[in-house]
């Protein structure tokens, strides 16, 4: 990269004529001004103070934070956010967190660098207090998050409800035995559909049972495992909540390898309705997000943050939820094809 | 965000004093130094030069260009590359061009306001000659593309033996009508393997059929699209290389709502080695990538032209493909199996 330096080499001319003329001082000769700017185009010389001229006032980027790229539930989110980024003549810039909290932390200092205008956390991994200084620099955004402590604009969907539907869901099918399944990192996700799995359970006068509950598992090698602990155990759940359409496509294609039964001997629930529900058989029953809606006002709000200057405002805007039911919880012939026993006692 | 105007009002002083203490003057008394930093700090204001400090020479930024997060190819890569930076200590942002030409070239001027360091194109949408002028503000490597014409890092993979290995297996299957997908953008890849593609129908002394190929196809939903095109043909292919396992996934799926019986009725070869390919029923033959080795050789690379600051030089780094045969390709039983005829005449 050139420098001033370069620049006044180039010109034949002092570094502080070269500063002159790029900070329009008076009493510059037309010749030297000519010189400046021609040394400057051959050498793509950008001044600094140009530079941050460009991005004084706006960067016009918006960052997103997920925690990883790779649950489609989140590349979803971040292909409408760009979209209605660039509807507003902004570029979106993606930050992936890896669920870390010390990564969440570094990636907001650009904020404070001003390399970016406003961020949009798709899930956050510190402490509201934590992340609350940043305000100060840009405005911030959850979406897909909800955080009580937050004094900013919140577009998230009812993830109790999510939890209580899908499970009540699996209840009417007739099963008492229900496992459950979470990403179990710090979000206010998991531990709302968690709760919304307490409540149907209890409604039901069931028990949330614990040692069929499976922490940390999100992708479908996860889903694997988890078919091969359900496997192993003793008394087994009918059917599991897995709060995650690719965890459910691992169970399930585990299950088959084994012969086992779909519902039948084992009920599987996703959640997202992501393309992959629809690929494996059976089709995976799940929990509809409207992911479209909540990027499109997520990014609104943004845009009007940024403008107004006022980031400290609690908005709350809330998107439902839908059962989808399909074959992966539903069967036409729930006695006859039942081929392993229930539990192994 | 609060300017030099707020911090002079809130310290009771004037722009110029605050301007002064700034940027350390001299001949500014201990007392109104205090009260500007005091402001400062309650303020949270950080000086545009202090802003601009903090990243004056490096912003310990990359970042990543590709077409569509929501592609699992390029979701592993940025998974990995994220890893490679962390490692180094940097950031990666990520960018999504929609394969659009105009979004590469905002994008590209990240490094031109020195909001990035370097820039890394998993897939390029503009001639060379329109990116080559940005290398003058920052290192660009190429990964996952080749370009005859960039003189700048290179790591990619041999695209054409790629589509040659996949259709050289359908070949050796039986299959003489072979169908052919393709993403279809200005990109090095899609070229590549086609090449590849032509190359082995050639060696074989069979013709590539314009009819049998379906273009600007690259997930599930196309794939369902591309089946349908197939079904309604008089002669239809026997075998279809498809270039991405989405596109498969999609095509089989379909294909088994109408009870054909893959491969006997239809071979279908992906390309990537996406988690789906062993989801889908029967599992899906493809082409393995070794994404994870390239992204850490372009984040070495990346991280090496942004130290030495000579970003113009041609390197090559050309990573190996693998095919990987499975189900959707290989049946036991090919004569027996054939429930619908090969063509309709």
């Amino acid at each position: 990269m050139s420098t001033i330096e370069d620049v006044a080499k180039l010109a034949g001319l002092s570094r502080t004529t070269v500063s002159r003329v790029i900070n329009n001082h008076p009493y510059v000769s037309a010749t030297k001004k000519k010189l400046v700017h021609e040394a400057m185009e051959q050498l793509g010389y950008v001044p600094n103070s140009s530079a941050r001229s460009l991005r004084i006032q706006k960067t016009e980027t918006v960052a997103v934070f997920i925690p990883r790229v790779m649950n489609p539930f989140f590349s979803q989110l971040i292909e409408t956010l760009e979209m209605a980024a660039a509807a507003r003549n902004y570029q979106l810039i993606v930050c992936q967190t890896q669920y870390s909290a010390k990564k969440e932390l570094n990636y907001l200092n650009l904020l404070k660098t001003k390399q970016v205008d406003g961020v949009i956390l798709a899930s956050h991994e510190n402490d509201w207090e934590l992340i609350e200084p940043y305000l100060q620099y840009g405005p911030i955004v959850l979406c897909n998050e909800f955080d009580n402590k937050a004094n900013v604009p919140m577009i998230y969907q009812d993830q109790v409800y999510g939890g209580y539907i899908a499970t009540m869901h699996l209840i009417e099918q007739g099963n008492s035995l229900i496992g459950y399944c979470t990403g179990g990192h710090y979000s206010s996700v998991g531990t709302a559909r968690e709760k919304g799995v307490k409540q149907a359970l209890k409604e039901a006068g069931l028990c949330f049972e614990e040692k069929f509950a499976f922490r940390n598992v999100y992708n479908i090698e996860h889903g694997r495992q988890v078919f091969h602990w359900i496997k192993g155990m003793n008394e087994r759940p009918t059917a599991i909540f897995t709060g995650s359409d690719e965890v459910a496509a691992g169970i399930i294609s585990e299950a088959k390898k084994y012969r086992w039964n779909i519902p039948v001997d084992l009920a599987v629930i996703g959640f997202d309705n992501q393309a992959i529900t629809e690929i494996v058989e059976p089709n995976i029953t799940t929990v509809h997000q409207p992911v479209t809606e909540m990027a499109e006002k997520a990014m609104e709000v943004m845009y009007e943050k940024i403008n107004s200057k006022d980031y400290k405002t609690k908005e709350i805007y809330q998107f439902p939820l839908k059962l989808i039911v399909r074959g992966s919880t539903v069967s036409n012939n729930l006695e006859k094809c039942s081929s392993i026993p229930k539990s192994i006692s």
